[in-house]
């Protein structure tokens, strides 16, 4: 064990007590506890030199509504019981199908996450594409860049692995359309049910955009369900580039939006956007005893219940959350700090490239990039790349001003080691990156 | 429509508004129109006088730790990334299990609530107990008391509803064991693979409790998965009464608690656990190339990541709305609130017995009871019986004092109406229910 995982250990085995019968007197002394000594021991994720997986942003304004949220504990996913909340839950679900070009009809939720909206959007795939007879013949397809949550959710979903089409990629890490199209046919060929087609709107990895346009006219040409993950790339559609580099959006039977990536919001909320409510309505018809059913004149007058929906019955009043940040602020400062964040991800791209031996692996699309260290001049192996490039990654994070993070390369040679910058913060400034292109400057030239 | 669907509606239409580009400047005018307008036109789920549905309670020391952990935004679901807080999230998972009574080999984790919790041990019953081959075949038993998140659950894991055994009940409303074993026999001479075993600790319904301990030795005979939805009634628990009257809950392979039940905390909180944390390990074994992998040396040493236990991979540091209240005030406290609940529906029960032409429907087995009126002397057809009690229901809550909720049951006449009470929020006080029997006698003798 090395010092680091040694201290995480001695730190976590230090938490660990019998359920106390009575309470700890000293409030105080309880926070300190956990401000002063497990606190400084975490990765802080709000920082603005976080440039790692992809940074959340901790906005206050969603932290303070959260808390009013929680102390009116209201029951927002029944209509009558709360119904001026229950609104504004629709209106922010309205708003994002506004960003996204989403029509009058489109509907959608607020989830705890992108995995949770995933799973929800499977679910309603499946339930307006498939019946109970050919569940087990349907096949989906989706970038091997794809994030995992999707193949996690289509194995949740009840699909087999052996049904999820792994799609390869071009140079920019985009799915390859010719090979969309072979595999549908040569399953079809197969007696087989495509009716799931994913693009991605901004992989984890590089920040790739599918070409969703021609994706949406694929899953329209064989009928299937087109569901776009724009987890991370979604509210880049507030700006003009990425309006233009996600154009076909708004053609996506489901969306899937992470506040907490592209709104800067702390961690814990997602959002699912369906282009035809009632495919979500379908798809969540289910009803207790114990819960009173409206009489139909009644039912035709107000909007659905959120339970109808989702996957979820009772959550909390999660849409304000969303709601408050943006009658606060507006949408402006939003659109800003996006144009901002690919203003700031071309500049650094163009700093790493004077930096000698750099190579840029994976050009920004939207705001994530990777680059590698290959100095001329030495034989190395891959193997050998790797290690050195691992210890780059580790000597720039190590300087405590950005963390970084890994990325595989599933091209060229397979499982190519490079790092990754993400950058999406709104803390994060030029200032950051000058910082950060300084350290990795200094870094390279310690390391050949 | 009438006036009170008329004003819900109008409320919600004063909301909409086109997402605003600049923010509004007076942020205490935007929240006074929130409390001062849309508020008050809610139902207050807070108040002790709330007895509908499952009251929650909003414990104000769980909101307070929420607003830490939103501030903190540290990314617990992966150990190395902030041990100690992670480390927290697992100490609330062990004393759940404590609680319950599951072995050290435990394992669980904290959910959004009792849907998710419910969605993810049904993924891990199928992940350890079929195979890609005969999931189709795969057959699961429930009471027709349970609750519908159970169903929907199951169809959004990708069962047909055609594969759900809802089981007849009992006069106290507890699945019949004798009808589970035959319709597994059944199942089995047909060629299905009954694989899951569900049993109610508490339905939403009534409250009543399945025979737990016969329960798990059915699963146990024909080498089932045993699941326990204890979302209401599992942390009575800490009782000795409710010790006794679930009995054998700890051989359960899977538990749902519902912490904003039972643990009075506000909603957006429940809890997953499982017997075999390695059970649940292998139902996540999903992973992406832009996640580091800690090298297996150092994996033997560190508690699993959060994300490898549940279809959330990012989320809020959850377990701190657990762990701060239990922290700041001992079990003690909720243990006695619970006992007081369980002390509670015995009282009012004595005490609707003494008021005339009322029968219980429902005897309370834990803090949920039902009952109706039942005049002697009319000759009322069952329509003009459930209409009667309907208006009942509504002059009680009209009152503002106590809050009831509709009860359909499945036995005797189909669908025949009741009233329930449910008891569970820690500021329900034998003052409210006094009023509660006087506001219920006036209501009663008004109406015959």
């Amino acid at each position: 064990m090395n010092s680091e995982i040694e201290n995480a250990v001695k730190l976590a085995k230090s938490v660990a007590e019998p359920l106390p019968e009575n309470g700890h007197t000293d409030f105080e002394e309880l926070l300190r506890d956990i401000f002063d000594r497990l606190v400084p021991h975490s990765t802080n994720d709000n920082s603005g030199g976080y440039l790692a997986y992809i940074p959340s942003g901790g906005l206050f304004h969603s932290i303070l509504a959260d808390f009013i949220s929680l102390s009116l504990n209201r029951y927002v996913t029944m209509f009558m019981a709360a119904p001026g909340l229950a609104a504004i839950e629709n209106q922010v679900v309205r708003w994002l199908c506004d960003i996204i070009g989403l029509p009058p009809e489109a509907g959608g939720v607020i989830t705890s996450g992108g995995s949770i909206a995933t799973i929800t959007a499977i679910h309603a795939a499946r339930t307006n594409q498939l019946t109970d007879r050919n569940l087990s013949q349907g096949t989906i397809y989706v970038s091997e860049q794809a994030h995992h949550c999707i193949e996690q959710g289509l194995v949740l979903c009840g699909f087999s692995p052996k049904n999820i089409r792994k799609i390869a990629t071009d140079n920019d890490f985009r799915i390859r359309l010719s090979l969309i199209e072979k595999a549908i046919e040569r399953d079809k060929t197969d007696g087989l049910h495509p009716f799931l087609l994913v693009a991605s709107a901004g992989t984890t990895n590089t920040g790739a955009v599918d070409n969703i346009l021609e994706i949406g006219k694929l899953a329209q040409k064989y009928n299937m369900w087109f569901h776009v993950d724009a987890a991370y790339g979604g509210f880049f559609m507030l700006t003009e580039r990425g309006k233009s580099l996600m154009k076909g959006i708004e053609q996506a039977d489901s969306v899937v939006l992470n506040p907490h990536k592209g709104m800067f919001l702390p961690y814990g909320i997602g959002a699912l956007l369906v282009k035809n409510k009632n495919q979500l309505r379908k798809s969540f018809d289910f009803t207790g005893t114990y819960l009173p059913a409206l009489p139909n004149e009644i039912n035709s007058h107000v909007p659905e219940d959120i339970m109808h929906l989702s996957p979820e019955l009772t959550r909390e009043f999660r849409g304000f959350r969303i709601w408050l940040p943006l009658k606060m602020l507006g949408i402006k400062p939003f659109r800003e700090q996006l144009d901002e964040k690919l203003n700031l991800a071309q500049w650094i791209t163009e700093q790493l490239l004077q930096i000698p031996n750099i190579r840029i692996v994976a050009y920004p699309q939207l705001s994530i990039l990777a680059f590698k260290l290959e100095p001329s001049g030495y034989d190395l192996s891959p193997k050998e790349l790797d290690n050195l490039n691992i210890k780059l990654l580790d000597a720039i994070n190590r300087r405590g001003n950005i963390l970084l993070s890994p990325f595989r390369s599933t091209h060229n040679v397979d499982g190519e080691f490079a790092i990754r910058i993400a950058i999406l913060s709104f803390r994060t400034t030029k200032q950051h990156l000058e910082q950060g292109i300084s350290d990795i400057q200094n870094a390279t030239s310690n390391l050949i």
